[in-house]
């Protein structure tokens, strides 16, 4: 169903998210990265002369003297996909200029979010929501173009279990979730060190809201029509977050408990079994960047843990571990997910990977 | 009600928790260090020379010198109140021993926590289960001797609050509690650096069956007869702790829920006034290790943080902080704890006290 | 010699650098704090309402409310002192402009160290170049008012057993100095965290340079007519040093190897006795805030260690250890201070504090 | 020149040397991995049951169910090389025993490295070496088998630079190197993370001596009748070496200095070159895990770190960075090296991998 190769472009290409996005699509099988969006500072210079790169791989070869371009319609109209790295306040007015240019934009910023025609996707669950594309090309006037956003990185790593778990067992009614999250989380310069060394910050502004809400968006379905999500309200979900921050680099760490609305409650061996069973669409149409096993499940009782696990699978996968019954909820387990990967770039290059493949680009 | 000075030792002295011992003793107001006690190895030798001593304060001037004995009967019968820093492995026979000998044991250890006639206590919420120690004495026949257990370091964390909330608003039905807690509650060597540096271990062996049962015993009642605990029993408690390790080298935070029996919830505001209201025994007797505020509530909205405020009032105290209203519980909010002051030392001193100018020695 | 009571303010109050200027004055025993200043963004607001205060210790009662001034002569005129601890780059012309006006100044700030009659002084050392303060006043056509500045932290750690060194040997002839510094040297937000967990940072701008430059300064002598400085130019002296940033919150570790002019070399012994036996003159006039032991010689051959020794004397003094002898250099040993006390605001204070008890105020 | 397939066994493969070992031999080009030795306790039971495996990358599927043996004659007889990862505390017998037994023993261990006839080998530097094994077999009146050691973790990360310098520039008079070391060079459990986090500890037991023996042999020659190591004797040089463990996972930096015998000086843009230029005889013999490039020479002035830097060519090289002139030294640099990997198995494996293609196995 490809139609060859994608001509791709990433916004914000010179922050930590628009490294990530370099990494990822260097090399990758169909998407060409043909333009690189930063600050009108950095335009018209070479990639290596205006990065302060900061990741363990080095800058590739054939992305080092790459001109950089202003983020604008003028220089991102000829991508088929435009990658969006940037920061939320600038975000706005640009994702939606690209996609008024017909371009598909994936975009790792919050800003279209919680639009009533913008799929959040998780590309390990939900890519089934593309199916309201093309009502919100039609609320638009759009016959080409649209915005695609992926979630936060401390909801990617809880829906997912919490996906395998509703498809094997039925609906969720309750989940709680404590978050220990990794300070690469809030970029780059991010959190100073004097505020996480020894340390724990036990707030992360918005981030309990925004894991409630958008878990009902991403676990919930989609209208009839295909024009509309339903929040999950085909039954009903409460989730309580409560979120940290931890003095780890990569890895966020979530403690999950979970209430099933069924009366016949699956034991901890059937829930290991339903998680290491899971797949995904991302897996069925072959999308390069999804992992061989969505949800790895460890039997050590200590893991996973965010340094010895985080990398498994390019950190393109979930873990959990510690999968136990409990007196107030039904089942406890503790997930860890990449956020950098899985929780961010990784999520949106496999989100259009599938969309290629689906036939949406 | 004071009987003048009390002739004190400590067991397992040359150990973290016995170092912190030494230093929250040496200069107490009535209470004289008089014996310390450690392994054979260490025996008749002086402090200073068998310890290698890893507080921030230094060995104390009159300690330094004072004789190491071996922890048996003979070199702790002398002593009115003996406070016991061993360790598990070795604790049990020991003060079992030393109880025997007329000797009041206040003891940081677990072994005898769940012994139905030893009273666990967490001195700014429960001396009042002291009124079972005259049954447990005459069940092994003494007149004088007993041993006091102080809870293990999270429990002492998450049952302040309760405590002043049950106070408050009545028995709670419903506790959720998940833990980040720090490096120095494994004890030294303790974790190995390689495990905790960049990363959260999620388990902590037995520690959540601790928190649980613990709970139950210490917010619990005592029997008409003042021969045995309630556990709760007059009102259902159900309490869920997930523990996880993280690196921070003192303080534990404890993310908690909580839902209340009573119908009539008190709002978040209420939650805090009574919080900060709450007051006990350990004060009203004049302890000299009592805090001036047992609890104090936090209005910032990244507090509290073990960092920051971990050494607040020497850490006798605990810390709350973003008190909320939630969806699956009634309120929630975070705790901080010391966990080598009140989550350990600072608590067998505290009780001993209360027994001393209660007349229990 | 104390004129009574000195009236004091604080520039840049809502820092870090500032916060513990605050911490030191709020209670002393003969300056008294009147003024703080800030940027116009927070004046004639109360001071716990501008400030994120980021200290161990609370906010001093007696200062919460105190109103926050623009850092002008009109609101710091009316002092006898003024600590700044502003950024270097507004700290130039409000310092100049207080000194005009006939305030001393005591400035954390780089901007005047290198003045040719501005004293560079570390108070464990230098105090007698004040001297040249009245060359400084003549100068400008002042009677009163001036600046001095107190050393970059990293200098500081490594002269002050330098001092010693040539007080008791002679003049040294090679320093070389490989620093280990801390995070909070970097001030607040500072270094990012992603940079320096796990990590080493092998640069520290401008600092090697510093640190040589001010060796010479501070150990060296003046003129006859009390009108320059020498910059150790009657002996020379070779300083190399090398800077690196790693993840602990407080306290300059120092590695330092040193040749001795003289072809007598005092063997390892004699030099733990000489550094032990130092004493300055910020200890002889009495200053309140002169450590008890300048230079805390450390013989278990693993300390000193930052978190373990950084607030021994609530930082005032420093610590030596591993002192040893070389085959390349005469005597190698390890220096500790606490960057953020004696390394910044005890310094300025310390400074003052010997200024007003020899009449220089 | 290579004898098709070499078997292959790993000695003390349940630590964390050993796990090494083993990640890089399971998909080697012509090491077969045929015995895996640990203490008895583990002997006789399946790998994966008996290890507490530590690594990001996971137990490869060809290892898992390996029976592990007891690091005896009998069961290692049957290898062409033996690599050992064994503590140093038993290490001594046993490879004695397997280089009797006519086996090629490659060791991590420090037992054998000051023996006068087994080389010391970096195998960035000097395998040249090897010319001297003839005189240890025949000393022990032995046709095949003998012992090669690799240097300390430290050493090897001073000694590549030094070795390039000297091949460029002639001999070095004087070494001046500071160590931040870190924690995984002192093994598993090794250093408890109490005395780690936030801290550096100033020294490492016998780590300094052995930096300055070790780089006297390495960076030494060979007799002419290749029976004994000459120690650096044609040119004196002098290191003077200082150790640090700092809160860092992986990768040792060095900061050193260095003063050339010759009168005629390199610039520092000149070492740059002569470092970048560097090449050893394990990449001209093409050994399997030579790096590309032997010395990566960074130009930004504050790399290499060791979290961005200690992976490259998986840490197969060694970093070189801020090489720059000095007022007491020639030229000063800092080099980043990998401990666990060039610092320890890799070095094993690439000394074997020589010695295999030049026809000593």
């Amino acid at each position: 169903m490809l139609k060859g190769e994608y001509k791709v472009g990433v916004l914000g290409a010179t922050g930590t998210v628009g490294q990530r996005f370099i990494l990822h699509l260097h090399n990758h099988p169909f998407f060409k990265l043909v333009a690189l969006g930063a600050s009108s500072r950095s335009a018209g210079k070479a990639y290596r002369d205006v990065t302060k790169w900061k990741q363990v791989k080095q800058i590739p070869e054939s992305v080092q003297r790459m001109q950089v371009e202003e983020c604008t319609v003028e220089h991102f109209q000829q991508c088929d996909i435009v990658f969006s790295g940037l920061d939320h306040d600038v975000a706005g007015p640009i994702e939606d200029a690209l996609r008024n240019a017909h371009v598909a934009v994936f975009s790792n910023a919050k800003n279209y979010r919680r639009d009533p025609l913008v799929p959040l996707v998780v590309p390990l669950i939900n890519t089934s929501h593309y199916s309201v594309l093309p009502a919100q090309q039609k609320s638009l006037g759009l016959t080409k173009g649209y915005i695609v956003a992926n979630a936060n990185c401390s909801t990617t790593a809880l829906v997912v279990p919490l996906a395998a778990l509703e498809k094997a067992f039925g609906p969720l009614e309750q989940v709680q979730a404590t978050t220990l999250q990794a300070i690469s989380g809030s970029g780059y310069p991010g959190l100073p060190s004097l505020d996480i060394l020894d340390n724990v910050v036990p707030y992360i502004g918005s981030e309990e809201d925004k894991m409630e809400w958008e878990t009902y968006k991403i676990l919930g379905g989609v209208s009839a029509q295909n024009d509309a999500f339903d929040y999950h309200a085909q039954s009903p979900l409460t989730v309580s977050a409560t979120c940290n921050r931890v003095p780890v680099i990569d890895g966020h760490t979530v403690c999950a408990g979970v209430k099933f609305a069924s009366k016949v409650k699956p034991s901890p061996q059937q829930v290991m079994e339903a998680l290491s069973a899971y797949t995904c669409d991302a897996q069925h149409v072959g999308a390069p960047s999804a992992p061989q096993q969505v949800i790895t499940v460890h039997q050590e009782q200590d893991r996973p843990q965010p340094r010895l696990d985080r990398d498994h699978q390019n950190g393109a996968g979930v873990n959990v571990g510690r999968v136990r019954g409990d007196a107030l909820f039904d089942i406890k387990f503790v997930v860890l997910a990449n956020n950098v990967q899985i929780g961010a770039a990784t999520s949106s290059v496999m989100n259009a990977e599938v969309a290629a493949l689906q036939g949406y680009v």
